[in-house]
């Protein structure tokens, strides 16, 4: 590529940027520097004009793996004039953002090759499904103009299962019997004047008055059920059959159902999320588009890395690429194996992190009928199962078919089916989800594809657990002379795009700050 | 319209219902009568071989009211065979179904008429916004072809303003708190013995559990905060800091968010709804093409209705029609004051249910500040200010603009704000409004639209509320002469779509199964 088309493009970027909202926002925000350390409204990207104003040439800048971590440093590089080349070991982009479809091929180490049979308009993110609203990648998502549609996380509808439990039972019935029981004793016992040293009388009356709403409770705050459990008929010209009473609160407690209705507590997982429309890789293509497919070099995997006084030289078997800078985002476990010259220390706390295991079925269907039959749109069905989860499709909503993931397991579970064949790992997802929907769950299945993202090639895991976050996760943020490291792994926000665009954008940053600190 | 034209169309319509998934299932299960109490799924529809099999002709009927329960009598007549005429007053169909644009003009009793000003693409569901899971609406949005998505109802990063509130809190952020300090209660009423007679030692160490998990308490039982409060920065390289610790016990429950934060517990509201793709009048404007816009006569307001023992005779402004049947779906205020010879329990009964007033006002932003600035993508904001609700949109994420609704309200707050000019309710809803999202809530305003059902001509009310269900709603349930009655507000569903379609079924397979019984 001639220097003058590669200006033509960088100049196109920049107004695409420009034009964005995000871009607009971020100019406002002032020089890069001003806000350096709140990492998440306050980042401002490296601008070109930081550039012009030196007078500086764009440094280049090797980046190891194009993953989301990758793609956003080139990506973010790129806007700010910087000549970047991406090295991808595998032949495809996007690394953990991998969305299959019909025709796609999937190999893994040491495995048979499965080639989706998923019919035309249906895809399977194989890893990463849902976005929370106050995540980065909801601002890459704007920025690209990668259009959105809402993820449902949470369905009052979709059903918790336990292994003691003769039928399935929906979340919402979970939901009000516990949170009924809950608000029965807590009345109770402030009634008992067991809490008299905690409450006032106003207090007292005041959380009465919250338990009744919360439980449904009787006028004597007792718990008998409630039409929130849901209704064998729901009312119309009739006023409804509510599902029969609740069980004993001792058989409630024993159906250990509060993991599954606590599920969307926490701050990641609240409801709402999101998904890109289309497939979780429409974040992958656009990077791609802005970065420049011809930055992109696939299927060269890294064998060597040197940082040396000057720059950056880095080996493959087709031979060796020098820059001024490294950005390097591969798994730290493969890294850590990578070899160097960064030092024993940087090894050792590339070593730290441990891969941890994660698998996903898709289980393509020709008929909805988890919308038809059992009126669940969206959502997941917890399980204390080796399938873990079932997630359905939270968009094609009523068309002609559809994909749910019929497992998505972590650890064990999914070392376990990992260890299988893909047949093998379709008819033990099919034998547990089966308890769950009966035997419409296996007679229907019109095609399946699985992945262990433990037995991927160029990854090796699904994430990685940190023992300890001193000492190793420190020193990475670091660079090792003139490489850096970026990627999920290296945030608190591990298994999250999040966390890949986060450390990313504080890799570029700390980058860029450098190379407008040297003299020219 | 020529019989033969009338049999071309009508044919038409039972191949569709054929292909639709609804139609196949229905047809499925078995010819009318055979399942006739369960109005949930065990509804059969007429089908047309009803008829072929008794050789009779097709009965006219005519339908009162093109809102969504007459329009789905006239539906589910059509498809099976019968001559339907459906007389609308206003010069629109869909009733309280109703979706506006920029252009679209609308007229209140004794006011002033306001003109949409939203731009291209923008539109704001006056009536009805969402849709549950289980309900019928649903259904017919399948059968029709009518494309949905998810409907944002519970966001955690929404907010729950108190008029005691300095500052809006997040959902998110009242809900940990209301949950922690129940959890650590009940945990440590528990601990005392106080609930010995209720809960076996394992019935206790499984309510510890859940506790914990549910109010995420600390080792000690004990609520300190939670992550799931939210963050003043979010994790990413850094682990994030989280919002400072909560108020005590006793200014939590005196904020009084506990109403707020239980909004979607009910059946009805439960996590996830939806909506129909471009605006809730899509099932309106599917139900008009199938039953053929030639069979509505808009602006025919009726002046009389008289049941005869042949037939049915219906006076409007423009003359007298006669039919076989007819179908009342007019509101039943409405409908007490129509002269009829119906009786006079009839007409008691009919004014039995009193209307209710339902306020919204949709407030179009060049700037979707909401989740630029605020990170809320959909939900609602709840209030005990007058305003009641703050709705953000759950389409068009990221787009260049939108339109939130700025109060949804009843009764006393509906009265209030349809007494005023529409430029007064606009002042009046952003100064709430800007008690929770400041200036800009104001300042950034581009156009709006506000609506008082109680001043809608022809509808008089958002809808009814029945002082009891003893009585006169089970007489009108059942046929008046050759009269028969549907609407919400015939159901236990009142102010749901899914109310008006219950209720339009149950008449439709009263008045077929008439038919099939009368000899010819």
């Amino acid at each position: 590529m001639s220097e003058s088309s590669g200006m033509t493009r960088r100049a196109l970027l920049v107004g695409v940027g420009a034009a964005g909202g995000a871009g607009a926002m971020f100019a406002a925000m002032g020089a890069l520097g001003l806000a350096p350390e709140s990492q998440e409204r306050a980042f401002v990207p490296p601008r070109p004009s930081d550039f012009s104003l030196s007078g500086r040439a764009a440094a280049k800048v090797l980046v190891l793996g194009a993953g989301i971590a990758g793609l956003t440093c080139a990506y973010e590089l790129g806007k700010a004039g910087y000549d970047c080349t991406v090295l991808e070991a595998a032949d495809r982009v996007g690394g953990r953002s991998l969305t299959l479809r019909g025709g796609d091929r999937l190999t893994e180490t040491g495995g048979e090759t499965q080639t989706a049979a998923f019919q035309e308009g249906t895809y399977f993110n194989a890893g990463p499904g849902r976005i929370a609203p106050w995540m980065v990648a909801m601002d890459y998502c704007r920025e690209l103009g990668v259009p959105i549609e809402t993820f449902v996380n949470s369905n009052a509808s979709a059903y918790v299962y336990t292994r003691g439990m003769t039928a399935p039972v929906r979340a919402r019935t979970a939901r009000a019997d516990l949170y009924g029981y809950v608000a029965e004793l807590l009345a109770k016992a402030a009634g008992t004047g067991a809490l008299d040293r905690r409450l006032t009388k106003e207090d007292g009356e005041r959380l009465a008055e919250f338990l009744r709403r919360f439980g449904d409770l009787g006028p004597d705050l007792a718990y008998r059920g409630s039409t929130r459990r849901g209704f064998e008929t729901f009312p119309g010209a009739g006023d409804g059959v509510p599902l029969a009473a609740p069980s004993s609160l001792s058989d409630v407690l024993a159906a250990g159902t509060g993991r599954a209705i606590t599920m969307d507590f926490g701050y990641d997982q609240a409801t709402p999320m999101f998904q890109p429309v289309g497939g979780m890789d429409a974040i992958v293509t656009a990077l791609v588009r802005e970065v420049g497919r011809d930055r992109i070099r696939t299927g060269t995997r890294v064998t060597g890395l040197r940082s040396l006084a000057d720059g950056v030289e880095v080996t493959h078997p087709g031979g060796t690429l020098r820059a001024d800078y490294c950005v390097a985002t591969l798994p730290p476990h493969l890294l850590a194996r990578l070899p160097h010259n960064l030092g024993t220390p940087v090894t050792a706390a590339l070593r730290a992190p441990v891969p941890v295991a994660a698998g996903k079925i898709g289980l393509e269907y020709g008929r909805r009928w988890w919308e038809i039959d059992d009126r669940i749109y969206g959502g997941i069905t917890e399980t204390d199962l080796d399938i873990t989860h079932i997630w359905y499709p939270s968009h094609g909503y009523h068309s002609g078919s559809g994909l749910i993931v019929g497992y998505y397991n972590t650890e064990e579970n999914a070392e376990l089916y990992g260890g299988l064949s893909p047949r093998d790992r379709r008819a033990r997802a099919l034998t547990q989800g089966r308890k769950i929907h009966g035997e419409k769950y296996r007679a229907e299945l019109r095609s399946s594809l699985s992945i262990a993202w433990q037995r991927q090639p160029h990854l090796e895991g699904g994430w990685v657990h940190w023992p300890s976050y001193d000492g190793g996760f420190a020193l990475l943020q670091r660079p090792a002379g003139r490489v850096y490291f970026a990627g999920d792994w290296l945030t608190h926000l591990v298994a999250w795009q999040a966390g890949a665009m986060e450390s990313a954008r504080k890799a570029v940053t700390g980058l860029h700050s450098r190379v407008l600190k040297t003299p020219s």
